[in-house]
Parts: structure tokens; C-alpha cells; sequence
């Protein structure tokens, strides 16, 4: 048994992940910690979470949570989440960061794209990316885990292959991308009252969102070389979804089925990433799974290629994909708590 | 012309004002008044409001108001409101109230029901409650009129004519009303943010809802007796609109006809209130209107009568209803500004 | 292993039970029957359905069916329903009927009800109404079972302890309900396109709704005497859920902890029925789960009760029941299969 | 006064135009055409178009149209709407076609596009592409106009300046554009019921949307060579609204500044052309108002320009312009019955 402790469990990330980590056979959860609502009955707050009856969420005992758990999954804000990492790290914890702390392999670019200063440089080389397509196996032996942005892990899965073979001009990548709310997380913002985003539809942070530097990083690891793309969110009056729309320029005469193949190549084992060859999916395809679902269309007349991905922000783009990469630094079966189906509606 | 402040015009409600007075004929805003967010281009912060192009909210420059303006609408919240409105008073400008400040008869029941001290008391009895169709002459006549609540006012209209009639039985009298979210305001809270309204449904205030003494208030004049009811809002998923389902007991055997007539009696001059005979509205007859629609079934089988009345809350249940309680003091057409069709979409 | 198929799988109803059956531990579809979709992949119509992955929607053949499966689930709309449904009780295949066609004790108010001849009346005596909390035993036993409709399931639970008891005046009980649009199906008529529904609410069937009958049916039952109530339905601009506001009159000095120690009498061992002393449930405590959620307010005031039900119309309200079913009839754990949490977003 | 009628009004373009000609000054609706709806009372299907309180659809009598109006507005479907067109113009009747058969320059292009044959090709060399912004000259002298699509004038209007002064490489021009459900009309086919679309999003007719050819159309004249453009049309669950990002390479090193000024040369008179020079716009600022609100980012790390635009797509995108240009045609003042400001929420 797992013994794992959320902390920051009453953010959206935080209380997805006590919903799916419920119902996950391997683990119990220790402590879910909400230092802003400590000694608040879970249930109270959120009736949904039907399995913690009883519960209440708790203060940030670092020590006790130390002795009481193999893992913690910390659902912080960048760089105060790292700082409380580094303390379980001494004591001997696994930690998988859902904040943006872990994610960099240079230390410069994080804190050119995140404007402070990172905590605690010296455990980077102790974290991985978490990405379990990409690095499956280092994050069999990682003690941290930094999980990628909703974003990142919407864009970096579908052009992986592209790039690594050269399928795809590097230097003419578009991805244009739209997220529901729940991306934003519980920030009591005009910004994101119900009034001003229903029935609205706006572009955001455009040339300046900080997960284009993720994605760049990858990208830039598969091309062997420097690639700068541009990447434009938008806010979409949903709860819960990612789908990017990513137009790439063919570098050759490559025709749907060339690409089904490539995918094929890469993705055909993988059990959360579903290609489609004629088809283009949408968020009813994945809302509510750990699954990403990837569809194309090779535009011949313009030696164009468009990728349409989606995936639920809130798991795969966060708890879920957080859980699969504890399943493998665990070694278990990778899709233990995970393979709930996607809801239609 | 009419020279006309609206003070807390950054406000939903205040918002609307600036909408409506830009296209109202013989009107001319002299001052958009937003403490919080004086200097700010208004189309910087709402582009939409294009007659409002190169002008700035401004500072709540009392004297200065009410040298300029012949009345002022103030969108303030209760209590605070009120305090404000007395210095325009003492300086001869009329004032269209729509907080609670000026809408009860009974100082006690006031602040019984807001929990505060009336700044102003004396003032009272130079309000007239601003329900055209029960106060028209007044209206005309008054210095301070104070607007009536979105819910009271879509529960008044419909209810009046039958109470004053004895057509139904005062003692069983139950509003279920449904408001969209931008009857909540621009309070940033948790609880408005568009992940936890969107897909959500609820009742709230119930049995404590402010708005139910205001609406036994008139009811109890019509009755010509003490009136107690019980009234149940609800949080709709939607930007605007109200509707209340009203369900009440039969003192006789009163047929659709009998109740289609009746309210003809009352409201078949009235230019915005809309009578159906064999159909109930729904929130697209009446969105971005000034218009109430009611419809009602009377269910012989149980000897019953449920009334179905809708209206834009920001529109007829606020700021709508004040334009049109201006047009009234000023001696215009009533339905200056007010013609604008509800949107079926 | 219970071998089951479903007829009518691609309705919402239907769809919602492959999605359940597939993580029921105890049960394996046999056949996923679509008249009109026969042949087609599921998945190609709903990605979301991972599991069913290589799997086609199936013609109607009873006699195979028959032969391969210990239960049937149907899906199809009333009337019809039944027909098929006799087929099967004659091939000795138990039967969980979504359609209202088995829920009738008295063949007259059915007909009077849905105003067709019933097809198979002499099979009524086979049936038993499924409502697991008020006729657990009886459905163990069942052949057939008729699973309750779900503005009728949010209707009785809560009503159940309150008649059967005497709290409350049943001649006067008035249900104000709201249900989300998943409920009408996927009837492709005018009144169900997005543009129609979204910022749009309506009451509709008022008087008329056939689940009147059905629910007056088991409050008679419960209070040895006919009832007759009011039942308002409204269209909610949400995918799932219904919540009813339920207007009571007391008929004693009833305190709020009165009506929690009642409800606890009978329901404190429930395991899908939720009440809640100090709070009242929205959409989001219930909404893709197997719950019904119960608050109340006791108005002292007005000697009235107010009590909240919801749940998820395509769970409890249909689906989620029927399987909840199935575990009885075939004694298995009655949980089985339904113990996901409801999704706060 | 202009006699006008509508050809098709109980289609939502149709009944937006029955809307915006009631507040027009200077133009009565002499008949409201629906053939499916005829006899119809237009407020018993649409109680939100009060000014039609008394009148019906009605049958579609050509001679009797043609005697009574001065101008004929079509909202019926491409290929059956030029044969009624032809008619009217036959008859000496002013005709605006809201569908796309009087829109191409070139019949060819045309029929391969809508993969029919043009009904009266001859026609054609009378028709104007009815986008003021570019050809009000000739609007003002046409006697049939094929109004645009609600995709072309949101794509057009921001590129053309930026195609003919050679601000950006024509051969890398990508349009992501996003559009509310009633861009749908009022198909009542499952992929546009409420629950299919609600939490819902998509890409849809991916290289082979019809718009296509008629954008490239307009920007082949600015660039005096032929453009081909990849466009991605997407649907938003919203009622309302296009908002489309055009990801742009520019070919020499230009400046926000530039980009504004560029724009304002072209735009500074247009009433309806909203340029921001460091906002982009939402649909908050554009729906409900006649406007195209346009806003961009010169992006100096990639050598890029992402422009914004959007509009509503019933009013700027069809209706409104379709009256834009009855305006230029007849003399008339061209804001007329076009100022009603958008709505925020």
C-alpha cells in the first residue's frame, strides 16, 4: 500500500487528485493538507468527495506527514511549492510537484519565464520531467517528479514525433490552444466570474504564456537543436478541457496515413494516448479520462499538416497524469486508478 | 434634455444605466461615477459601451453632480447608498435609488431585514416605491424614488392583481424564483467564479431572503392585511434573466379565462407587461428587454394556479424599471429608451 | 458473471450503462443493441468509451440474446418497451425496464397516463416497482423490474418519510423541480438545440408531466389514502441533474432536527441517500454519482418545510438505479459498480 | 420610407433582421416570409419581437412582395435562394442575398465550392460582394449584393490591409477561428442539440470549410495574385460570436505601432471597424453591436503577428451588414438602425 499525502488538496488539482487517488487501489491517502482551511470537514466543502465522510483537511505537519508517507504530491504554487518540496526530500519522500518548479532543466530559463527565483537549484538534478510517454523510465528511479503544465503535456505528446523525425518545419510550429476554466484554478478574479465568462470567448497571455518555454524545452531536446514556436491560449466557457489546434508546415509530401504510421510508431503501446486516422477529436472524446486524444488531417493542397489533441486539463493535464507517474515510480501497473472512461457528457 | 450622474457606474446594474441613457432620446449622461476605478477609460475596461468613447469613469464629486445633473441614479450598496442620496437631496437633485435604501415604508422592517441602522430616516417620506405599475401618479410626483429589487419585482406584478382580488389564498402563497448570476453583482467570491456556477444548480438564502419582506410589504397593502410568504431563490447558470414560478391555491372555481381577464383589468395599458392566455414564457421572451411576460396555468384538478413570470433582471428588475421611473418624474413618454426588443438569442 | 446487454445503447440511458457495466467487477455486456446503429464501432460514435474499443452496436436478436444473457436492460421508449421485454420474460431472461411500462400497479392509470393500451398487461403482476430504498426485498425476487423515472426517484425518497409519518399536510404538496437537459433525451427537435436552451429557462408540462402519476402512486401508498400533488417541471441550461424544491406545510411543531432524526430512521443506512442536517445540496454534490442528496430548512415562520432533493438524472434518476437493481436481483453487493464519486466540476 | 421584406425570416439570421429593420428609422417590414411558418403569429413563436405583436409569417407571394417593396432581403439557402432572387429582380426589386450565391466573382469557383450548378449564372455580373469596407462605392449602386459569410468578414476585414501593403507573407497565413452554435442555424441535427454541444468543443470541416474560398477570393484582389489560406473553423458552446486568431509571419521587421497605423490608414472613418492598439478583443465587446473589433500582436522573437478579430456573427457577420448595405444602396445614412451597442454580459 501507498501511503500518499496531497498537499494544497483543496485547489482544483488538489481535489481531483483525492477523487482519483480514492478510488486507486494501491494507495491510501494520508493527509489531505489545506493550510487555509485546515480542521474544515472535507465533506462539508465539497460533498462530492463522498469517500473522505469523516475527514477533515489538515494543517502542514512537514515532520509527521514525513513519517507517515512514501509519497506527497504537492499541488503549491511555483517556487513556495519547492521550498516545502526540498523538506521532504531531505526526510526521504518521493515528490511529484505539480508546480512548474521541477519542470526545467535550466535553471536560468525557469527563472526568466517564472520572474523569481528558484528556491532550492541544487535537487533539479534529482527531478525529472514527468511525462511518462517521453521518460517512462527515468521516472521508474526519480525521487522528484516535476509534472508538466496542462498545456505542455496537450502540445509536447503530438509533436514529439513530428519533430524528432523531421516530419514538420520546427521553425513554422502554431499552436493554438484553448482551455477551460478549471485551468485557472479557484482565483477569485473578476476575470474569471461567471458572468464575464459565459458566453465569452477571449485570447490571453498571447507570445507571453510561460508554458511555451516548456514546451520549447522538449521540443528542442527532439529537434537536437533550438525551437522557438508560438503559442496562443484561449479561455473556453467549459469546466474542464484542453484542445489545441496545432498548424505545422509538411517538409514533405507525407499523407494521412504516413502520419498514422509515425504515430503508430511511437504511441501504439501506450495506454492513455488514443490516435485517430480519420477523425478529429473533441472534448467529449476525453473530459473526465486520463486520456489524450490526437487527430490530423494532412492538407495537401497546402503541404499543411493541422493536429487536433485534447485531453482533460485537470487529469491528464494534471492529477491524472501526477498518478500515473506515482503508478510507475511505485512499479505498478501503470493505469491502476486511471482507467475510468471518459464521460460523453 | 435631461442631465442625468449614475453613481457605482462600474456595477452590473450601473452598467446597464450607461447602456440604456446612451440610447435614450432626451437624456444626457453628465458623469459616470466609479470610485474604485475613477480616471479609467470606460471603453478600456467595456469596450462594448461605444457611445462612451474617449470618457472616463470619474470621482464622486458631490457638489460638482449635483451642480450639473438634474438626477442622479445611484447604483451604491444599501445603507452606504443612502447616505449619498440625502446630499443630493439637500441639493434639490432627484434621485433614483436602486438599493434597498428607500423602497420600505416601515423604517424597522428595514433594518430588521438589512441588519443596519437607516442613515437617513427622515428621509422616507419623500420616497415613493418606484413600481410604476402600482405607483405611476406618485412616481410623478416624487423627489426620491427607490427602485424596486429585481425578485420583488417579478413577484409583485404577477401577484398583485390576485391578492387584491381575493382570487387566491394569501396564507399559501410560494414564490420559487431562479436568477441568473449577474444578479449576485460583481462580487468576486468564490462561490461566483465560473467553475462552481457553470453545470451547478442551487437554492440559497432560504426562508432568509431579503427580498421577501419587500415583497410582503406590497402584497400586505394589497391584501389589506398582514401578508406572509414563503419565497425561495435559486442560482441559475445563465448572464440574466428571472423567473419566478409561483404556486398558489384558488379561494374559487376561477377558470384560465377568469384569470386571463383579471389581469387584463390591471395590465392591459401597461407597455411592458406582457399577459399570455394559454402559454408560459420563458427567460428568451424577455432577455435584454424592459418587459415582464407572465403566464399562469389554473389546475381544476387540484384547484390551483401556478403563475409563470420572467423578466432581465438587470433590465426591468434594476435599471430598466429606473429609466422608466425617470421618464415618469420627467413627464416623458414612459417608454423612452425602453422600446429595445428582448433577444430571442 | 452476470452476462447482461443492453437494448436502446445508444440513447443517453443506454450509453450511461455501457459506461457503468464496464467497471462493474461482476458483469460482462454481452450485446450493446442500437437498431439504428447496428454495425457501427461504439467507439467511432463515443470515444469517450474506451472500453468498448473493437466492439459494434448490435442488432435486435432476441433469441441469441436470450440465449447468451441472465439480464436484459431496456432502454426503449414506453410501450414499446414492453412488447420486446415479454419476449424476453418468456425466454426466462430477467429484465430491468427503463421505460415507465413496468412501473404501474393499476393498468388504468398507466393507459390514462401515457395514453397508449399497454402490451402486455398480464406481465404486471411479474413486476416490481425499483426503487431499491422503499422495495428492496421485493426486487430480490423480481423477474421484472420497473425502474422508477427520475424526477419520480428525486420526488419520492424524499417524500416517502414525511407522508408515510403524517409531518407533513399531503394535500398540499408542491414540487418545484429542475432538471437538466440529458433528461429529454436525444430528441432532435427545435426546442433542444443549444441556441434554444443555453440562456434560456423554462417551466414545461406544467400540470401534465406524466411522472405526476407515478409519484402520486407510491405517496398513496405510504399515506393509505389518495394523493394528489402539484409537480412543476423546468428545462435547466445544464447536461445533468435535477434538483426539486419540495413546498410542505407542516402539520405539527416540527423542529429541523425533528425532520434529520426522521430521515435518519429510515434512510441512516442508504447507501446512495445522502441527508445533510445544516445544508442544502446542489448539482454539483450529486452529478456524476449514484447519490440522492436530501437537505431541508423547517420554516418556523410559516410552519412549513422546504426540503431539496437532487441527484443525476442519467444515475440515479435511471441508469445508476437500474444497475443498483441488478445487484439485487442478483444478490450481489448492492454497491457494486456504483461507488465513483460525484464530480463537484 | 424603404418597403423591404424578409425572405426566410424565421431562420435566425431572419428573425435578427426582422429585429434590426423594427428599430430602423427610415424602413418598414411590409412582409415576413416563412413558408414552413405561414399563418404563424410571429410573437406566439417569438414573444421577444414585440414591435410584430399582431402580424404573421407569411406564405411566399412573389407578384405581391414584388409590388409592395423597394427591397427584398433573402435568407433562404444557397442554390434556392438565387432562383427566388431572380425573380425579385426580374420584378425590378433590390435584392440582399444573405446566402453565398451572389458572393463569388467566378461561377466556377462557386459550384465547385457548393458542388451545385448556379442557378442563374447570368445574374452575377450584377451582383456586388456586399462588404462595405471594401466596395461601399458599388454597394451604393447595385442592385443585387451577395452579403457575406459570417467567417469571411471576420477574416477579410483584418487581413486585407495587411495582404495589399505586403505586411505579411501571403503564402503563411493560418486563420483559427472559433464561432457560437447559431453560425449553425437551426439544424435540428444531434451534433446541435444542447447536450452534445454544452461542455463541449471542436474543430469541424477542417481544409474543406466553404469560406475558404470566398476569403481567398477577396485576398487574391488585394495581393493581385492568388492566396491560398489554411482555415480551421471550430464550435464554440456559446449563442453568439466569432472570434478568430490569425497567426501571420511578417516579412520585414514591423512594429505594434506600425500594425496600428497601418490599420488605422485603412479603418480611422469606418463606423464599424473597432481597431485597439494593446488590448485584444473578447466577444463581450462585440456581441449584440454591428462591430468587428480587431486587435493584434506583433510578436519581435518570432517575427510573427497574431491578429485577433471578432464579431457577432448574426448582426456584423449577416444581418447587420445585410442592413449596412440597404443603407448604402438606398441613400440612407449608413449607421442607421446599426447603433445599438453590444452588451457585455
Amino acid at each position: 500500500m501507498i501511503k500518499a499525502s496531497v498537499i494544497g488538496a483543496n485547489g482544483y488539482t488538489g481535489l481531483e487528485l483525492l477523487g482519483i487517488l480514492a478510488a486507486h487501489k494501491g494507495t491510501v491517502v494520508e493527509h489531505a493538507v489545506s493550510v487555509s482551511n485546515a480542521g474544515a470537514p472535507i465533506t462539508d466543502m465539497y460533498p462530492s468527495l463522498t469517500a473522505y465522510k469523516g475527514r477533515a483537511f489538515e494543517p502542514l505537519r512537514i515532520e509527521r506527514i514525513a513519517r507517515d508517507c512514501d509519497v506527497v504530491f504537492s499541488c503549491l504554487p511555483h517556487a513556495s511549492s519547492a521550498d516545502i518540496c526540498r523538506e521532504f526530500f531531505d526526510a526521504g519522500v518521493k515528490i511529484i510537484d505539480l508546480s512548474a518548479d521541477f519542470r526545467y532543466d535550466d535553471i536560468a530559463l525557469y527563472e526568466k519565464t517564472y520572474k523569481v527565483s528558484h528556491p532550492c537549484p541544487e535537487l533539479l538534478k534529482n527531478a525529472v520531467y514527468g511525462l511518462p510517454e517521453l521518460y517512462r523510465k527515468k521516472i521508474g528511479c526519480a525521487s522528484i517528479v516535476g509534472n508538466p503544465g496542462c498545456y505542455t503535456t496537450c502540445s509536447i505528446i503530438p509533436l514529439y514525433p513530428l519533430v524528432k523525425e523531421g516530419i514538420i518545419d520546427d521553425e513554422n510550429i502554431i499552436i493554438d490552444a484553448k482551455s477551460g476554466v478549471s485551468g485557472a484554478g479557484k482565483k477569485t478574479e473578476l476575470a474569471y466570474l461567471f458572468s464575464e465568462v459565459n458566453e465569452n470567448f477571449k485570447a490571453y497571455s498571447v507570445t507571453t504564456h510561460r508554458h511555451t518555454s516548456e514546451i520549447e524545452q522538449e521540443l528542442s531536446k527532439a529537434a537536437g537543436r533550438g525551437v522557438a514556436l508560438s503559442f496562443t491560449p484561449h479561455l473556453l466557457p467549459v469546466n474542464r478541457g484542453i484542445l489545441s489546434t496545432i498548424h505545422l508546415k509538411l517538409t514533405g509530401d507525407y499523407s494521412q496515413n504516413d502520419i498514422f504510421d509515425l504515430y503508430g510508431e511511437y504511441y501504439k503501446d501506450e495506454p492513455f494516448v488514443l490516435i485517430d486516422k480519420d477523425k478529429l477529436p473533441s472534448l467529449n472524446a476525453v473530459k473526465y479520462g486520463n486520456y489524450i486524444s490526437i487527430g490530423f488531417v494532412a492538407d495537401k493542397r497546402l503541404k499543411r499538416l493541422i493536429v487536433v489533441s485534447c485531453l482533460d486539463n485537470l487529469i491528464k493535464g494534471a492529477s491524472g497524469q501526477a498518478v500515473q507517474n506515482m503508478n510507475i515510480m511505485f512499479g505498478k501497473d501503470e493505469t491502476e486508478g486511471l482507467l475510468a472512461m471518459p464521460k460523453h457528457l
